[in-house]
């Protein structure tokens, strides 16, 4: 049976962008089935009462630098958008209304629209192009995205999450052991592998 | 020129205790000379307006487990003490008394008592028998603990810390870039690599 991760973000926050960049290629070196799960951290942090970390100026300093250590480690683009925070409602409901198969793709450009151009993808106008460069259908996604049933998703993800003990993103569960942040991802690959049967 | 790693680490956190298990060896791995400097963590939070992860049910919860996942996966003992928080004024003071080549080992073993055995480490009681173990003047450390020139060492490490960017423990720098947290010692050991004179 491979194992499978599931992964809690939301474009609008940085560390679910790098950790994006790199679950793919961590799930694929364990055979682990991978599932890109949208939330919106918003709701998230009105659920726990947890805060982002900027609230606290020194921690908010440390992560400016914390984010291009991180980047350059991973070797990946990155420069702090100068529209932050953004309201994800929008790009996060489409991540829902996309096929599971494009979900992945659609996630990854929306992040390093935002994350590496600084793109507004608070706007249609930005996400509608996004989706047509994806070959996927934008005015049926932008449409699904604004309806009762895909609002109602992105809210039950959230709810999900939040019963299942998450208070921030981006955070990873293998069965029901939860990995917070793109920090944990280390953490993650020695508890799969773990977990992995022996070979002989 | 060896590089330097400075470790500001209080007793009372578990990822300074968890990180404390690791720095010895990290340090060497890239024959980096290792400093541990004691801050008071109250202070810390006192100056910069942060918090105790618990502080967020939801943060507190998770952080149980991460710290029990963490333990397993560096294979050190772990036990969550049943006296949580503890002052910790008098075991950060004794380690800013004690002669530098002394400190990591008073360190881990203070850590060790209250992180694997749940002792009382605000107790001189507790601490005495424990200096004495480890071949030290326990009574002169504990009266020199005590007094202005060791009250103010500690304080001044802990300014010091604030001062250059630190709002938790344990934190650590490699000249002034800073490294917040037990699960960034990964991408300091990435720092110290990238850093190192490569050989031909």
């Amino acid at each position: 049976m491979p194992q499978t991760i599931e992964f809690f973000y939301d474009c609008a926050s940085p560390y679910s962008y790098l950790a994006a960049t790199q679950i793919a290629a961590l799930a694929e070196r364990h055979s682990a089935q991978l599932q890109w799960r949208p939330l919106a951290l918003g709701g998230v942090f009105k659920a726990t009462g947890n805060r982002m970390p900027a609230t606290v100026p020194a921690k908010g300093k440390y992560m400016l630098k914390d984010l291009k250590l991180w980047a350059e480690h991973y070797a990946v683009p990155f420069q702090f958008p100068k529209i932050f925070p953004v309201n994800s409602l929008l790009v996060q409901r489409i991540a829902c209304a996309v096929a599971e198969t494009d979900r992945a793709a659609y996630t990854l450009a929306a992040m390093k629209a935002y994350w590496t151009q600084g793109a507004d993808i608070q706007q249609v106008a930005v996400l509608q192009p996004l989706l047509r460069s994806l070959g996927l259908d934008a005015e049926a996604l932008i449409a699904a995205a604004q309806s009762e049933k895909i609002k109602a998703q992105l809210k039950a993800n959230t709810e999900e999450a939040v019963s299942r003990g998450v208070f921030g993103a981006p955070s990873c569960f293998v069965g029901e052991t939860q990995f917070w942040g793109n920090d944990r991802l280390p953490l993650m690959e020695a508890f799969l592998m773990k977990s992995e049967p022996k070979s002989l």
